[in-house]
C-alpha cells in the first residue's frame, strides 16, 4: 500500500513535509535559464530544459531531508509537451533518489476516462506486446465531483501497483467554501460528505499503519476544518497545502496530525523554491537555500508535533 | 468571444455536434499501428505516432461535416509526454483545418495554479522575450469544486484571447448524482448551484448570440436535468456528452436546445472513432466510416431540432 511507503519515509527522516515542485521560470535562477536558452533558444524546449535542471538541483539537495516531492502538473503543461516531458523526467529523477512522488494533477472524469488517467499517472500501458510507464508517480491528486465512478478505476490500480490517491476534500484557496462549505439537507457540508466517501473508498486499500491508500487534500488555511476532519476521518491520511506562501503556519497544521505525529504530510512550494530569492547568497546556491528552508520548516513543524513514531 | 465562433461553425455546417478524439490504441486500425511500431518500435513514441495519424485521418474526413473536435487529455497522457505531444499536434492540425477545439482536461486548482492551466491550454507563455503557445485550444473543460478562485484566471484569458470554458455541472456518468444531486439547505442541488455560478461567471464574457463564454457540461444521460438547466441557464451554452456509446439518443438531447436550435453542442466519441469496427469495409476506410456516423448523428439530431438559425 503506497501511503505506507510515504509514512515510512516520513518516520525515517522525521519529516512530515513534501516539497512542491511548481517551477515557473520566474522562480528559476538566471544562470540556469541563460544556459538553457543558449542551447535551445527562447522556446518551450528551452524553458523545459531550465525547469528540469532547476528541479534536479532541488531534488539533489532535498532528497536526504524531505521524503516526498509534489510536482504540480499545471506548471509543466504551461510549457507545452516539452514541459510535460520535464515532468516525466522530474518524476523519474526523484524516484531514483528514493523520494515518494505525488503527482498533483487533480484529475477527474467519468469511469472509462478515469481508467486512462489512472494508467497515465500510476500505471503501465500496453503498446503492442510491450508494457510502458507513461509517468510513474507514486500517488495522484484527484477531484471528487463525479462521484465513485471517477474514483474506482484508481483504486484497482492502487491495489495492483502499490500506489495511492489524495482526493480534494477542503482546499486551501479563499473561495473553497463557496461550494465545499455549503450544507446539505442531511446536515453535512459538501466537504464532510466527500471526506466520508474517502473513508469508504479507502476500505478496499487498508494500510499497515492505520491509514488507507485513499488520502484527502485539506488546506492548512482552514485549521478548524482540519481539526474536525482529522477527528472524523480516522483512516484517511492528509495532504495539507497552504503552508508558507499561502499563509498557513506550524500551529495551523498541528491539528492535521494524530498523537503519533502521523496522519498528514504538509506541502510547501513557493517558500522552498523561491527561498534563494530572499537571501544575499549567489543564485548558484538556490538549492542550498531551498534545503535550509526545508530544514527550518521541518524543525518548526516537528517541534510543534513531537517525535513521529509508527 | 470564443463560443460565438463555435456557434457560427454550428450554423454554417448545420451541425450541433462535436467529435470526441479519445484515441485508445484499441480503436486504431492495425495498419496504422504496424506502420508506427515499425518506425518507432512498441514504445510510447510509436503509440503517439499511431494516435496522431489516426486523428489526422479523422480530422480530414470530419472537418467539412463537424464544426468542432474535443480531444480528451486522458487518452494522450496515457501514452506519456509523447502522447501529450500528439495532443498538441492534433490541436494544431484541427485548428489549421478550421475546426474549433475543445480541450477536455477538466482542469481545476487554486487561483495561482489555475492561471498556469489557463495559460497552458488557452493562452501564451513568455519564455525570455518570446511568447510561445503551449497547446492553443479554443476552449477548455474545467471542474468547479474549488469555487470562483479556480475559474476567474480563465475568464481573463478568455477575454484577452477570445477563448471559452465549459464548467462541469451535471456529468453523464452513472454516479454523477452522488454529490451533484444532493440538495443544499437552501433547496438547490449542487449541480444547480454550479449552474447558477456559470451564469454569474459568464456575465463578464457576453456573446453576440445570447450565450456567454462560460459554458456548462451537462450529460445526455440525464434528459430531465438537461431540460431544467436549459430553461434556467439562459446565457449558458451546453457541451453535452453521453450520446452514443454512453446511451443517450437524439430525443434525449433535444431538451438541450433553444427554439433556434442553438444552445448546445453534442459530443460523441467512441461511436464515431470506432464506427469502422462495425462495418465490413477494409480498415483503411476508418475515416470514411467515422464521417458516415457523424453524418448519421447530425441528421438524427437536426431532424429532431429543426433548422439552426442565429
Amino acid at each position: 500500500m503506497a501511503l505506507d511507503r510515504l509514512i515510512e519515509g516520513i518516520v525515517k527522516l522525521q519529516n512530515p513535509t513534501v516539497a512542491g515542485l511548481d517551477p515557473k521560470l520566474d522562480y528559476i535562477p538566471k544562470y540556469i535559464k541563460e544556459k538553457a536558452f543558449t542551447q535551445y533558444g527562447e522556446t518551450l524546449e528551452g524553458a523545459a530544459a531550465a525547469l528540469l535542471e532547476f528541479n534536479k538541483g532541488l531534488i539533489d539537495a532535498l532528497c536526504g531531508i524531505v521524503p516526498a516531492v509534489k510536482p504540480q502538473c499545471a506548471y509543466y503543461e504551461m510549457y507545452g509537451w516539452q514541459g510535460v516531458k520535464a515532468l516525466y523526467d522530474t518524476i523519474s529523477y526523484a524516484r531514483q533518489k528514493g523520494m515518494f512522488v505525488i503527482t498533483d494533477g487533480k484529475r477527474n472524469d467519468i469511469g472509462t476516462t478515469m481508467q486512462a488517467y489512472a494508467t497515465a499517472h500510476l500505471g503501465t500501458v500496453a503498446v503492442g506486446g510491450t508494457r510502458c510507464t507513461p509517468f510513474g508517480g507514486d500517488a495522484l491528486t484527484v477531484n471528487p465531483y463525479l462521484g465513485s465512478d471517477g474514483i474506482r478505476p484508481l483504486l484497482d490500480i492502487c491495489e495492483d501497483e502499490d500506489k495511492g490517491i489524495f482526493v480534494l476534500v477542503k482546499t486551501s484557496n479563499p473561495s473553497s467554501g463557496e461550494l465545499q462549505n455549503l450544507i446539505f439537507e442531511g446536515g453535512e457540508t459538501l466537504y464532510e460528505t466527500v471526506g466520508q466517501y474517502c473513508e469508504e473508498w479507502g476500505d478496499s486499500l487498508p494500510g499497515k499503519y492505520g491509514y488507507s491508500g485513499v488520502g484527502a487534500v485539506v488546506g492548512a488555511t482552514y485549521p478548524e476544518q482540519l481539526f474536525e476532519l482529522r477527528r472524523d476521518l480516522t483512516h484517511t491520511f492528509f495532504l495539507v497545502p497552504g503552508y508558507g506562501a499561502q499563509g498557513g503556519g506550524a500551529k495551523d497544521v498541528v491539528p492535521a496530525f494524530d498523537s503519533n505525529g502521523l496522519g498528514a504530510v504538509v506541502n510547501a512550494s513557493r517558500s522552498i523554491l523561491c527561498a534563494w530569492q530572499k537571501t544575499d547568497a549567489p543564485e548558484q546556491d538556490y538549492a542550498k537555500a531551498a534545503a535550509q528552508e526545508a530544514v527550518r520548516m521541518r524543525d518548526e513543524i516537528v517541534s510543534a508535533i513531537g517525535k513521529i513514531t509508527l
